[in-house]
């Protein structure tokens, strides 16, 4: 059996790549990797058989012959530790490239989410401009260390790695926020990200599936 | 050099163990490994020479012979991918450990501690109780599918692991808001975990730096 995605069969992100199986597309693009995808619904999402494979009812899982994996960081990893192309060869560097993965998802995601929930949790609430400016100034800080960090280097280490691979989908969520701009190093370092060959062909991919769901319905 | 660790001077958990090193003390437990600790002041942690090893001016840090490694989900992981006793032998098992450690950091924690940041960003506001009752509900689904997930038995997978253990000390730090006892099998596991000789190493540990700080000043 082939390795197997499950993914949104509508995004709601419509088709801009911000899923969460952006990533993993991505992944297995720089290692090389066919996949298959299994479309599932908003409530198919949160039943049992797909709870089975994904305990919180969300996507991407990944299938290989019997392995059932979630988490897009935890298959990230295990295609990157498992595959040539995601990670340095030395055991330092790549420890290294895996502790900015974590960065990505434990540092900087969490306040992105947090802006991006509250969008649509309290945009009717008369606190709404009070607490976003709130949350943007929490998420600049971590910004602002990240750029500080990165400074005119191409990728955080010496070499791509799955590290900048989940740091770049993580900051591709703050498209059209103007956030990312007031850095312009940062916006560089997506915008180099997004000019890989592996990226545009994960991106065509679950761009392609979205468009062809829309047109079927 | 032993391996050594940086963490607070002075915790803000006042030694109850909710502070970022917690979860790398007890990995280093249970691995059975020795370590040595640098503490440092909030002023140092913001410091060049400090962000040099964290470039978010955070504890812990990770040294080892040369390599530097910060965000504690890393840590943990390198220190389980390098020593018996946090991850199972076989190799699904173990990926599957891994996932569960990427939920307690990415699933599980962010709506955690949007709940807790709130508590002191936007205490003295007159939508603070309306806001918080958003997060609770929030973080409230998550905790559902958790204990689902968890039913009767005793840990995540089949064995402890260091998904038990991170998310163990992600759980940690809902202690005193009453939402971790709304789900009895949850509490239980925390407990579970607190008991284990190896988090009660760990946590006297710390709790022992914090008594000494606190004596010194």
């Amino acid at each position: 059996m082939p390795l197997t995605l499950t993914v949104f069969a509508a995004s709601p992100d419509e088709g801009r790549g911000l899923a969460r199986d952006m990533g993993v597309r991505w992944a297995l693009e720089e290692a090389g990797l066919a996949y298959d995808v299994r479309t599932l619904s908003f409530a198919a999402m949160k039943q049992p058989a797909h709870r089975v494979r994904q305990p919180f009812g969300q996507i991407p899982t990944y299938e290989e012959d019997g392995l059932i994996l979630f988490e897009s960081g935890a298959i990230i990893l295990h295609i990157a530790q498992h595959h040539a192309g995601l990670l340095p060869d030395d055991p330092d560097g790549s420890a290294r490239a895996i502790a900015w993965l974590f960065a990505a998802l434990s540092t900087v995601e969490p306040p992105i989410i947090a802006r991006s929930m509250a969008g649509f949790t309290i945009r009717d609430k008369p606190w709404y401009g009070e607490q976003m400016a709130l949350l943007d100034d929490q998420l600049r800080v971590r910004l602002t260390d990240l750029s500080r960090q990165l400074g005119d280097a191409p990728w955080l280490e010496q070499a791509f790695s799955a590290g900048d691979l989940m740091m770049i989908v993580v900051l591709r969520r703050l498209a059209g926020t103007g956030l990312l701009e007031e850095h312009p190093n940062l916006a560089a370092y997506v915008a180099r990200g997004e000019a890989r060959p592996a990226f545009q062909r994960a991106f065509a991919a679950q761009h392609a599936l979205f468009v062809a769901g829309r047109e079927a319905n």
